[in-house]
C-alpha cells in the first residue's frame, strides 16, 4: 500500500485510529471460546465492527504465536480474509523482527510476501543490515522501534550518547539507509514529551503511536505534537477497544469504542485543517 | 536444564558446539526437496549426524517462519523428535524476540511451554520489562544479545554512553533484573577483542558465540577470551556445517564437519584443564 493510499483513507474516515487485535483466549467471551477457531472468530468480528472507524489493524504476532501452529493457522486465515475483504485497510505486523541480513531477508518475506501484511515492526539493536532487508519491497514499510511506550524504554533507548539519545540516532542513522522512505517509526504515547524532538529530525515520516488508552498516553496530547504537514501519525489502541466487554455484544461495544475515538480524530482533523 | 547439566554434557562429549539449523529450501539436496517435509527431514538428518559431536542445537526461526503455517509445523515436528530423543541437548529458539510486558510473556509461553524450547534469544532494545517476562521460567534461559557478529553492530551497540558503549550497559544493567541468573548473552564471534571486557562485566554468565565459520571468527581466539571457570561458552556454527555438502552425503559431511570442530575444541577444553 502506497502511504498516499493510506493519507486519502485518512481523510475519507475522518479516522487515523489503528486497531490492536491481541485476542487472548482468557479474556475472549465464553461464546467464542466454544468455537473451533476463537482466535479467528474473535478477532473477524471485532475488525468487521470497527473497520469503520479504523484505517489500519495491527495484529500482535505473540498472541498468535503463544498458541503454536494453531495460532498462526489463524493468523494467516484472518490476513487473508483482511486483504480480501478490506484491501484499503493498512495492515501492520506486530512482530517486532530483526536479525542478520539472512534471517531478516526470510522474516522480511515471511510477512510481506508470505502472509501479505503492508508493514512488519522490527527492532534497532542490531542495526542497519538488520533492517535493510526489510525496506527493499515495494510499498511495504518496517516500522521501527524508536521510543516505546513502556518502562523499560528508560533502560537503552533514553541513555544519552554524544549528545543524543540512543532512539535519537536510531532516528538519525535510520534516515540514511537505503529504502529509508519505506521507513516508519514507533513513538508510545506515553512519551508525548518527545514527540517535538522526534518531528525536528524526521519531520516526513509516519509514526505509529500506541499507548493511548489502558497505557495512560492522551490522544489529543500525542495529536497535536506528533502530526506533520501529511497528518502523520496512526494511533493505536487495542485493549481498550477489544475487551471494552466481555459478553456477546463485544463486537458491538468494541465498534461503539473505536467509534468514539474517530470522532474525537474527526475533530482533531478539522482542527489541524486536514478536514 | 540446568547450566550443571550443560556442563556435564560439555565435559562429556568433550565439545561446546552449538548446531545452527538454519534450513533453506533453496540449498538443501535435491532429494530432500522433493519429500513432504523438506524442512524437517532435512534438519532431523542433521541433527542426527552432528549430535554425536555437539551438545546444542539452535534453531533460527526466520527460516521456518518463511514457510508459515507448514515451517512452524515443521519446527514444531522437530523439537518434539529432539526433546524426546534427545533430552539432554540444550535447545535454543533463535528467535531475537523481545515486547512490551504481556505480549513478551506470550512468546515466552509459546517457546518454554508450548515448543519446549531450554532458552530464546531477546533483544534487549525495550529494556527490563521486555525481558523480564523470559525469566521466570524453571531452567529456562533468554539469552540477550548484546554484541552480535554482523556489520550493524556498530550502529548502536558500540555507541558510547557516560564511558561505556551501549552493549556493556546492556550487559550491567540486565544483571540487575529479576531472575537475572537465567540469563545468558550473545556475544559474536567476530568481535573477540571485546571479550576481555566483557568477562569483566559479566565473569559468570554463560556466553553463546556464533560468527565462526563463514562469518570469520576464529574459535581458538574466542575460547581463549570468553571462557570463564565454568568453561561458559557454546560456539555456534551453522552454515559452514550444515551445507558443508548439497549431495546426497550431506549429513555425513555435516557430521565431519561437526566432528571436526568438537577434535579442536577437545583441544582447547584439555588446554584449559577442563577436562
Amino acid at each position: 500500500m502506497k502511504i498516499s493510499n493510506l493519507i486519502e483513507q485518512i481523510k475519507l474516515k475522518k479516522s487515523y485510529l489503528c486497531v490492536g487485535i491481541d485476542p487472548d483466549l482468557d479474556k475472549i467471551p465464553e461464546h467464542i471460546k466454544k468455537l473451533e477457531d476463537p482466535l479467528y472468530f474473535f478477532s473477524k468480528a471485532i475488525i468487521d465492527s470497527t473497520i469503520e472507524f479504523s484505517v489500519a489493524i495491527k495484529f500482535n504476532i505473540a498472541f498468535f504465536e503463544v498458541y503454536g501452529v494453531k495460532g498462526i493457522s489463524s493468523l494467516e486465515r484472518l490476513i487473508n480474509y483482511v486483504n480480501k475483504k478490506y484491501p484499503k485497510i493498512f495492515t501492520i505486523a506486530d512482530a517486532k523482527r530483526g536479525d542478520i541480513g539472512n534471517s531478516s531477508d526470510r522474516y522480511a518475506k515471511a510477512y510481506f510476501d508470505k502472509f501479505g501484511f503492508d508493514s512488519i515492526t522490527v527492532s534497532p539493536y542490531m542495526g542497519k543490515d538488520s533492517i535493510e532487508p526489510f525496506l527493499s519491497f515495494k510499498d511495504k514499510y518496517a516500522i521501527i522501534l524508536a521510543l516505546t511506550s513502556n518502562s523499560g524504554s528508560k533502560d537503552f533507548q533514553l541513555i544519552p550518547s554524544e549528545g543524543k539519545r540512543v532512539y535519537e540516532r536510531v532516528l538519525i542513522e535510520s534516515r540514511k539507509w537505503k529504502g529509508s522512505a519505506n521507513i516508519m517509526y514507533v513513538v508510545g504515547a506515553t512519551k508525548a514529551s518527545h514527540l517535538a524532538d522526534i518531528r525536528r529530525i524526521i519531520p516526513d515520516s509516519f509514526l505509529l503511536i500506541p499507548g493511548i488508552g489502558r497505557q495512560g498516553g492522551s490522544l489529543k496530547e500525542v495529536s497535536f505534537l506528533g502530526m506533520n504537514n501529511n497528518i502523520g501519525i496512526l494511533v493505536n489502541s487495542s485493549r481498550s477497544i477489544i475487551y471494552a466487554s466481555k459478553n456477546e455484544d463485544f463486537a458491538d461495544i468494541a465498534g461503539f469504542e473505536a467509534s468514539k475515538l474517530q470522532g474525537e480524530m474527526e475533530l482533531i482533523l478539522k482542527e489541524k485543517k486536514f478536514l
